[in-house]
């Protein structure tokens, strides 16, 4: 599409006001706890106080019986699912599992743990009815930390879980739920062949997304069989399939309508709250709201992985880097499924790496279930890569930019998993940090600065939209999307750019599930790439319409009529002469053309771009208390093409500043019963404001040429280097290299009095 | 289109379970009262309680320093509109009356006229701050009556109104807003003609569509000029263009959702809060909320007109109709728009007459402005010619049905207004009451039977919808139009039948402003006809995408792909074999094969087919009170093809039941300083479940052959012979012929003890 090539757009790149801005400003904008329906009651769910417990016996007889109580129900009342892994293995589901984990049966696998659920006439009520129901359990020895889950004695979370992936089929049960193995070329040759060889164990601790807005639901559910629900999310369509699917109702039987969102980061694009509000309303026979605490979200929603990774490297002198090899080992949660197979794909993404080999671990523990954070699994592995090749570019004195250049990826690399890299992008964001002034800039005693690089794939995917023309010639686009980082106004943008009409004339929003196509999660980088295309696709047929107007008006043939700046114009002067007809005029004339001028517009997108970034972070750390400052933070990303250059850079900094709080300070804390310590923002330190310089970007724009503006996903790679960028920084400033995250105040405090380099 | 001749359906015709009726019975359905958001503030609008006086000042300074009121608003504080007539003459719009309706500006027309409103943080404040409005009056003679309106001598609404339609344009001003004339044929020579001629003038009093919700809407204007409105309506695109355009707004910037509607029957076709709660949420900075009490409801919404019917025709002895002349003074309530026109185009509609005249005048008058109310103006007409129609048949000793028969109109006869009757249909419901048992059932004493027969138009106009597949290959349905009538399931049935699957697999919703094609008011008759084009075609193109994927899986030319009873198939042997595919395979296929499966469509439907009710009544009137019981009614009505027959059903009994509370019981009373008296339902007689007898339907089927189904019109025509034929009933049960509507018991009694046979 040569159109993304263009560079003379009147709108895509631009800055316009944000639409949704006033709304969440002033207060009045509809999160997910802000809906009721006539008769709503309050819901209210027990959870287990137990790391790991049988449950005996649930008595739910006492909490029934209080008066307000309209429902109580356990795990037993969820329908029964077949334990099977179900769709394609980077996505795959398994409902056995996800029932148990919405809530416990046979075990509380964690502290927090749904078991049981009231729900009463007031929130008093349900608060001292969930008190009432009487539990009998058997408190089992439990496992936090995933190498400790993989050892041979540890407590087990399901007696008879043997690993996938592993053949012949082992018959032995084991806390590993899935073995990976992806390789590219000779390893062992390739590390013969090596002039230095660097293996190393790297540890990451469990890091919550931290959305402001905690989960909250609305519910009801008909006599009929008949469900509605209200809920904050990433994908109401998702929301709607994995609840029907754990209620066993039809799609058709539940509508799910989207609300504004108070971040995500991939940690709602799950399930937790959603088909418990459901049964508990089939059950009462009145809608029924919940919504987590704060310390419920820590306890109860799923954090990223904890993880554990072995990395060798074999670099040639100079600096060519001939093998690499990784054992990744991820926390799933207390269910399988961590982000381990992302990990394996991204950690030598970046780079053209003759022989490699990841193997990945899913390995469960009484923990929360991990969900998706920002390119999950990405990140974890960055971190291992990204140090190394500091540690080696240190070694055969190579500047760090240097050493990622020559190793850089290019179009056809062949890549772990298969396939061969598609796009460029990476050697762009190597080149703007280092020609970036922040590359020389001098720094001060204390202070030192490190650079990394990241990968992440980007999706594509379902997508639906619509577009439709008003009377007056404005214009309303709505999508299957809901709006976590700026997607109504680059939608707008696209259909005007597209009309060739000012961007004020065209609103978006985001509609139900019934009211527009199957549109997958706003996760993955995929929204403004794939439903992108299905709004510019939607505008296309518009244009196609408002063509055919044109004609019929004109009497003359559709092929006779251009679409030029927001005109119907005559295609040649041999045509005739008619004077341009705009799109003002001719939505005016709809009615007497053929009726309301609108169209729908759904797409499997493929080909999407994958993400690059490079960071640099300059550091200063405190040689007596151990604390960190971050001076300055430089991202460089390819976004293919900006669409709203302000939410563009917006994801950029937000990355940044989740990667600095992963790598300084957040981190699930246990105590010895396995019970979280730290559930609550104020022991749970994410960095605010103040802890922050401004987060400097760069956005480098190589278009993809897939998409008519040349767009690629925004949203994630932003996070993967950030981890390593400070570790660098950190060697950098006090020699030491910290090969466990946090890298927290005490942490460093202690590698600091330490002899030696290595940490 | 053959099909509408077509027998064998499957769904079309059967009664399945309405889908909306779990939340209306169990109170969770939402009604335009229902909607909140966040920091919602309540409006109170404050009334005139003169029917007529000059607003000299308004003082808001009190109310406005009253702690807790947020926003005071005036006529003043509207933008103000021009003074024209906007549109085709049947349904012109002129937005500087209209504005002058919303809010009072020079003067307050009618007592309840809105003069100023409050937003404030208490319903208690709100109340508190509209009485310290300060309003300096100047009362003026009033005039409530459209006969006293139209004399010389009445006090003038609007000093400058000369009547629009008269040429040259007179420069008196007066009440009569407009005069209309239509003719066909020789009237003077007609009547020359004629055997018999009769005239006579005929009254019926406004009457309240009595819908059980009041109005009702949420409002929100933020300060970058978006809004949204939440309000129950009979047509939210039609709400959002109207404030729109009262305030100033594009269209792309004011969303309107809808709600459940409890009832409307014309009434909330139009706004009366929508601009004043979005005024008062503009200037107060916060979401408003207003609704209406039930005595605002009377006083400040729209009735039908009260009218007054000057009525001519001549016959011959042999029953032949050879001229009619109809003068109709139709009250508008105090800014112009009654429904004459309406009244004149349906006057002599269902008889082929060769020489006609209807000359119609629009009559403003201290009221409020009367909106639309079920076949508005047909029925008030019917009432004049159906009762002169009774007492000719007497006259040459005629049956009425007989009468009616020999005169009916049929395919090609002209009608005023131009055009040519295009349908069948009323020589059928005439057939069916003759043909009715209850048509030669024996009556008792002080019992009389009476018939009548009616016109509508039916609507068609512009309707949008939605079908998207989902991935269990259960359906959703969405498209424009509010359910009133049950247009969800009809919606979901005609998309089945379609589809070829059954009516459960499929779910129809209303979608807002913003996800659907623009769609007309749920009035005139239309959804079922237009809006069920647009299902049905948006179904034919999901038909269609699903034949291409077919083709994709077995490799053919979509044309080798047909669609049968839900499945796709071979056209031919010549194809190969295959396997059928069910509309279940090919959605769990869906991403493979490109994506959603969905459509939307867009309709300016024409061809729409007019109604004919022909109803029978039997009446007893008790000679000491003078009240009168319905003992048995019958509606004969052609639906060209019922949908969903119990709704086709309820259609034509709440029209008559309607109907029947006009006859006997509705009116507004004034008194004598132009107040409503009777502004309640315990003053205001509307009939009950114990006030009838069960309504017995003949539902006759002509199918519209310019529909899919057959589809006709149901929702309005059943109201238009009622008051007549109860009417004629009672003239049959007492010798008294009522040529004034009510008749009320006390009307009654006074006429049953004065001589002679007309009253």
């Amino acid at each position: 599409m040569a159109e993304a090539l263009r560079k003379d757009f009147k709108i895509i790149g631009t800055r316009p006001v944000r639409p949704d801005g006033i709304p969440k400003v002033t207060g009045t904008a509809k999160f997910g706890a802000d809906f009721s329906l006539p008769g709503t009651l309050f819901g209210k769910i027990l959870r287990s106080p137990h790391a790991h417990a049988r449950i005996r016996k649930i008595d739910t007889s006492k909490a029934a019986a209080l008066p307000g109580v309209k429902a109580v129900i356990t795990g037993a009342d969820f329908p029964e699912q077949k334990n099977e892994f179900i769709g394609p293995e980077r996505t795959a589901v398994n409902f056995w599992y996800m029932t148990r984990n919405i809530m416990a049966r046979e075990k509380a696998l964690y502290e927090g743990h749904a078991v049981a659920a009231v729900a009463a006439s007031s929130p008093e009520i349900a608060e001292k009815a969930a008190r009432l129901i009487e539990i009998d359990y058997e408190v089992l020895p439990h496992v936090i930390d995933v190498d400790a889950a993989m050892a041979p004695d540890a407590p087990l979370l399901f007696e008879d879980m043997t690993t996938r992936g592993v053949e012949p089929a082992p018959t032995r049960p084991t806390n590993v739920s899935k073995r990976l193995e992806f390789k590219l070329g000779d390893v062992e040759k390739g590390f013969a062949d090596a002039d230095i060889v660097l293996e190393k164990t790297y540890k990451t601790e469990a890091v919550h997304q931290g959305y402001i807005e905690t989960h909250a639901c609305l519910a009801r559910y008909d006599a009929d069989g008949q469900g509605e629900l209200w809920s904050s999310s990433q994908g109401h369509f998702v929301v709607r399939n994995l609840t029907a699917k754990l209620l066993g109702m039809r799609l058709n039987d539940l509508k799910v309508n989207p609300a504004e969102i108070g971040g995500g980061f991939g940690g709602k694009t799950v399930v937790y709250l959603e088909p418990v509000a459901m049964l508990l309303s089939k059950k009462a026979g009145h809608p029924v709201r919940l919504a987590m605490t704060r310390a419920e979200v820590f306890k109860a929603s799923g954090p990223t992985s904890g993880a554990s990774i072995t990395l060798k490297i074999g670099i040639k002198k100079d600096g060519t880097i001939i093998a690499g090899d990784a054992a990744l080992r991820y926390q799933a949660g207390a269910v399988p499924g961590s982000p381990v197979m992302n990990g394996c794909l991204c950690i030598f993404a970046c780079y053209a790496i003759p022989n490699q080999r990841a193997i990945g671990y899913d390995v469960v523990s009484n923990r929360p279930k991990v969900a998706a954070y920002r390119a999950p699994g990405s990140g974890i592995a960055a971190f291992a890569v990204e140090s190394t090749l500091d540690i080696l570019a240190k070694q055969i004195g190579m500047d760090p930019i240097e050493l990622r250049l020559k190793n850089a990826t290019r179009i056809g690399a062949p890549m772990l998993g298969g396939g061969k890299m598609s796009h460029e992008g990476f050697v762009q964001t190597l080149q703007a940090i280092r020609n970036h002034p922040a590359y020389s800039a001098p720094l001060g005693p204390n202070q030192g600065r490190g650079v990394a690089s990241g990968y992440w794939f980007n999706g594509g995917g379902e997508s639906g939209a619509s577009v439709y023309v008003n009377a007056d010639g404005t214009v309303v686009v709505s999508t299957g999307s809901p709006d976590i980082g700026g997607s109504r106004a680059s939608m707008a943008m696209m259909a005007a750019e597209t009309l060739g009409i000012p961007y004020d004339q065209v609103r978006a929003g985001v509609s139900d599930t019934t009211t527009v196509a199957y549109t997958h999660l706003t996760a993955g980088s995929r929204v403004t790439f794939a439903t992108g295309l299905a709004v510019v696709g939607a505008t296309n047929k518009v244009i196609e319409d408002l063509r055919a107007r044109a004609a019929k008006i004109w009497g003359v043939d559709i092929e006779a009529v251009d679409w030029v700046d927001g005109c119907a114009k005559p295609s040649s002067s041999n045509v005739g002469k008619f004077e341009a007809l705009t799109l003002k005029q001719l939505a005016a004339q709809a009615s007497a053309t053929g009726g309301p001028i609108g169209a729908a517009h759904a797409v499997n997108a493929a080909k999407q771009a994958p993400g690059f970034s490079t960071q640099l972070c300059d550091i200063e750390v405190d040689p007596e208390t151990g604390r960190a400052t971050v001076l300055r933070f430089v991202v460089a990303q390819d976004a293919g093409r900006a669409i709203h250059r302000s939410y563009v850079e917006g994801q950029m900094q937000g990355g940044a500043v989740q990667g600095i709080g992963w790598a300084l300070n957040e981190e699930y804390i246990y105590d010895e019963k396995g019970r979280l310590a730290n559930a609550g923002f104020l022991d749970y330190r994410m960095p605010v404001a103040s802890d922050l310089p401004m987060i400097e970007t760069v956005v480098v724009e190589v278009p993809n040429n897939d998409h008519p503006f040349g767009v690629k996903g925004v949203g994630e790679v932003n996070i993967v280097p950030t981890m390593a960028a400070v570790a660098n920084a950190i060697t950098a400033a006090t020699g030491k290299r910290m090969s466990a995250l946090p890298m927290s105040p005490p942490r460093l405090l202690e590698a600091l009095g330490r002899p030696g380099k290595e940490v």
